[in-house]
């Protein structure tokens, strides 16, 4: 047994030992280690800083990873303004507790899902968040929606930005593992592209299990208004990256392991695989005209395979990753990831293509060679491009016109400049990048290894999210960010995009629930609601917050009681959070200002129970609570 | 019903509106509001900041309030470096998944919780921690523990600094509600003191419920290394916040609602409420010799009511909150929240007040009237304190030697300064500022509210944590820090006494559960044990991890199979953490470098389900997977 470990082992070492080094011995690149040093980067201090007081230019939306959750930073301080709960359990907000988390966490789930999760507590607990995009109007960002994906768990999420909380969870039915997602650019987003990374059977009821042949990966189309699964579309290959254009016309997708192996070595043999591009219009079309089976969920189900008219396959050298629109609209940038190159496909070419009137690889108008393991490209508005060099632990800063002159025969040097980076850089952004207002202002580099950068916290580290000043002619490093688990991605968005609520509107359809029910128990006006219902063994409480009170100040159920608890703060005033948390319960939930939430539990433990407050709201914050009587059966 | 809420909503306005007010119509204080504005503490730029590369001097240790987690942060950078999961359900880490965390977040539960929640998942979902406190040696920090409470469900949990992770949680019996918690400074931590805040029935089984008078609160001894409460004592009032002396001879906990009312009216109308000084060697003896009774837990429970010889009660104005000893072991700060000032009592006084040689208004030898909403004080081991101001929303610097004086009729001012605040701060800290070593550097404060500080992210808020240079004259702020919900107290502890590993020891204890299970199956080398054991309907699978593989590339169960995997990530590299995701199927797990983690789950969904590395650890990171077959029934 010991030899296979050593084998792996050895090679996991020479792969990554000393943070950077080529990956010698998978036959895809050739090339020395270039090993960064911590101080190579050294840069002004504070030049990104913003003064006590002072207000951040951008929102930075960032996904949280295997944490489940969606960040809010302020750009350029790096500081993390805020957490939004999404697929994870929150303890402080009581997502995934309240009835209306709850609501939205089950209502679309799919049928073997909710089988699934009916004795395990209704629902998974986790999920891994990578790309969040922001709805576009005309080719930038309007401030209505963030969508995000689950890796883990097959979901997209929607975020309202008014409340920056999320409000619609669905489960994508075929697909597996949803890895890419973007939104449609042009004329407004219609639909959120979002790529099933895996391949599995379809269906995979496990009338198929160990025949790959089998297996098929999934592209999907949600309707990002009514959270729907429009179409779909079977693709050869494994999906990974996916970005849409700037005319609504076409998405694209990164596709690897075009030999469709189950193993690492199967997955990375050939030289060349992919990426797929699709066409809106042809779908749509296929879909009106009947052309698609259904499975799962009774979604369109088209079949984009090699020689479909809704695809092209257009070969990328060994496992292409990220895709990248410039914000022009002419280019897509797909990056090499095990090739040191970046193939610039010219969307004006693709008509074409799909007419037959050119082959697929005379889309690819310019393919730089960049360096050692080529992952995401941003852009500054000023014809510049930044592709992260994973290997090489460097950003390359190129200009995209000299790329494609070099690509026809002209002897320019497309590569600006090289900035090492601290470590291993995956996704980057820049400020407003993936939208055609570009500013050429801020870019992040999402470094997966911190190791040196920062005091010693244990065996699970940090990742490194450096802050470069761009506006200049020599990118600067000005701030080195440590976030947990683990962002992939992130945008940058100007402040004057983003216009959420200070307070809830008391019209707000996430009260929708707790106003039904409260009708239902005969109350009109569920903000000053302050009652005990009793229905059988159910006890509905309503009460209001007014800091530093409860309306209640105690209420009585019995052992076994399934009692519902709904809550409005009335206060009014920004900032004015109330919480409530029933001690030794487990029940804790967040009720900002004219906010409604709920939650329902069953009274099983005998006794006095405290309620209290437990988001600081007053001097005597403290002192407000209120107690629960269970009486013993 | 609308007079009630407009009476409640109308004192609330009062007491809050523009984020600093007097809580007028209280009766507790007069005073006119100091409102704060955004500009008045405008500081240099970036003083604190810490250049891209360079390290922070401190570890600050974070409560994460209702979030129920610890964070590390560095200072004087102010960015957080981890998350430490404890009482909260974390996606990333699979805390409250894994075998390790599940087994430390129950075995330690009292029968009646395990009752309770034994239909509900296991164990509660939320925590809400207040107080992170260090081990102590000869009055310093040792780097060794981190204790912190859960006001939510009344437990105490520990970390180990050399991981970085929770190794033990305890549910504290007969007590109600964990608030302030402190371990002994000298001559090394044995007792970690914590203040069962809420009055209870004593047993709270159901027999008492709307009956206050027959409430009780109950302070805590945990013994530290142990984790078991050594015992426990019956108190007047409402425990608040407790703090040891720098002898290991007494503790101290405020105590608000001497009225032992259960209303906000009821708890605030006694002008005076008081301190309690426990007698820890009049305790132990007490035990020794078997005066106590006990309840739930078989914990000794002593009564220290008044008249007690265990305890004596201090009078101090109404409802004190923060208690904070004094570098030089002197003194004992009660901070007053609903009275203007700080009363100062001198530890050297407290064995005569036990003897009854004096009265125990007489060991109050300073009453320094501060401000408004006086909460907590720091200190700078150069002789002054730093107390916050809640209503004011300011920070007050003074010095102790010349409040002693003033009290004792000298005419001179304690006050050195005050420092406008944004907003309402609660705790603050100082680097070393709670041990002997106490080194006059950083001061943070911990202000409950941000309102216009940051770009709006929402009707939830962040709160606002201030870095305030105290090395020089003047108080200088130089940093605005957004914390997510909500940390109520912070340690700041320098670099030099903290040393984490950087991977882990495979004789960690956290693997002999797995080391265990694995013996049993036959299995001597945990590390590269790849193989699946079938025990009936349950199946172990053993597998190592090596960057960019899982040594399994596929395993078989059943439908319905209970399955257990559990797997060493035999990278020794620094920072090579790996994870493992199994699609759809809710499950996440961190697995740091040399770490063995398992999980278990019922295989109820057929089909093929990919787990994969959810942790970036290597260029083909996103290859790194395999397969669950799960047959069909």
């Amino acid at each position: 047994m010991k030899d296979d470990a050593e084998k792996i082992a050895d090679v996991s070492r020479r792969s990554l030992l000393g943070g950077s080094a080529a990956i010698a011995g998978l036959g895809a690149l050739s090339g020395a280690a270039v090993l960064s040093t911590p101080n190579v980067a050294k840069a002004a201090t504070g030049s990104g800083a913003v003064a006590p007081g002072d207000l951040d230019e951008y929102y930075g939306f960032w996904s949280g990873g295997q944490s489940g959750e969606v960040r809010i930073l302020g750009i350029p301080s790096m500081r993390e303004l805020m957490r939004i709960p999404v697929f994870n359990r929150c303890s402080a907000t009581g997502w995934g507790q309240t009835d209306e988390s709850v609501k939205i966490l089950t209502e679309n789930m799919l049928p073997h899902e909710k089988e699934f999760w009916k004795d395990k507590g209704g629902f998974p607990l986790n999920g891994d968040t990578h790309h969040p995009h922001m709805s576009f109007t005309d080719g930038s960002y309007d401030g209505r929606y963030i969508w995000v994906n689950d890796k883990a768990n097959t979901r997209v999420a929607r975020i309202r930005c008014d409340i920056m909380k999320v409000d619609k969870i669905i489960s994508i039915p075929n697909a597996a593992d949803i890895h890419g997602l973007r939104p449609q650019k042009f004329p407004k987003t219609k639909y959120v592209f979002a790529n099933g990374e895996h391949r599995v059977p379809l269906p995979n009821d496990g009338t198929v299990l160990d025949d790959p042949s089998k297996y098929h990966a999934v592209f999907s189309a949600v309707d990002g208004e009514k959270m729907e699964v429009a179409w779909q579309v079977i693709v050869d290959g494994n999906l990974d990256n996916v970005e849409a254009d700037y005319q609504g016309k076409y998405a694209i997708s990164s596709c690897y392991n075009s030999e469709e192996g189950v193993t690492l070595a199967e997955m990375t043999s050939n030289e060349q695989d992919w990426c797929v591009v699709f066409d809106i219009a042809a779908i749509e079309d296929g879909v009106a005209k009947g052309d698609f089976k259904t499975y799962d969920g009774g979604v369109p189900v088209l079949d984009g395979r090699k020689g479909s008219r809704y695809t092209r396959y257009i070969p990328i050298s060994n496992s292409p990753h990220g895709v990248n629109a410039s914000p022009d609209g002419k280019y897509m940038m797909i990056n090499g990831k095990l090739s040191p190159t970046v193939s610039v496909i010219e969307m004006a070419k693709l008509p074409d293509l799909f007419a037959d009137k050119i082959k697929p690889r005379d889309a690819v108008v310019a393919e730089p060679e960049l360096g050692l393991g080529p992952l995401h490209t941003a852009f500054d508005g000023r014809g510049n491009a930044y592709t992260t060099l994973f290997l090489d632990s460097q950003i390359c800063k190129w200009n995209v016109d000299k790329a494609v002159r070099k690509f026809a025969g002209e002897d320019v040097d497309p590569i600006i400049e090289k900035l090492d980076v601290q470590y291993q850089p995956g996704h980057n952004h820049t400020s407003m990048g993936e939208t055609s207002k570009a500013d050429g202002k801020w870019l992040v580099s999402l470094n997966k290894f911190s190791k040196d950068r920062y005091i010693n916290v244990g065996p699970l580290k940090p990742e490194n999210e450096q802050l470069i000043d761009i506006s200049g002619d020599k990118m600067k490093i000005v701030h080195d960010g440590p976030t947990f688990a683990e962002p992939h991605d992130c945008i940058i968005v100007h402040r004057s995009v983003v216009n959420p609520n200070q307070v809830y509107d008391r019209n707000d359809p996430t009260f929708d629930l707790a106003k039904a029910r409260a009708k239902a128990d005969g109350i009109e006006d569920l903000e000053y609601a302050e009652q005990v219902v009793r229905d059988g063994n159910k006890v509905r409480v309503y009460m209001f917050s007014a800091a530093p009170n409860f309306s209640l100040e105690k209420f009585t159920v019995k052992q076994g009681d399934e009692v519902t608890i709904t809550i409005t703060n009335i206060d009014d005033v920004d900032d004015l959070s109330h919480g409530f948390t029933i001690s030794n319960y487990g029940v804790a939930m967040e009720i900002s200002p004219q906010q409604t939430a709920s939650v329902t539990f069953k009274a099983d433990m005998p006794g006095v129970h405290w309620f209290y407050c437990q988001w600081f709201c007053h001097a005597l914050h403290m002192e407000m609570r209120g107690r629960m009587f269970v009486e013993p059966k």
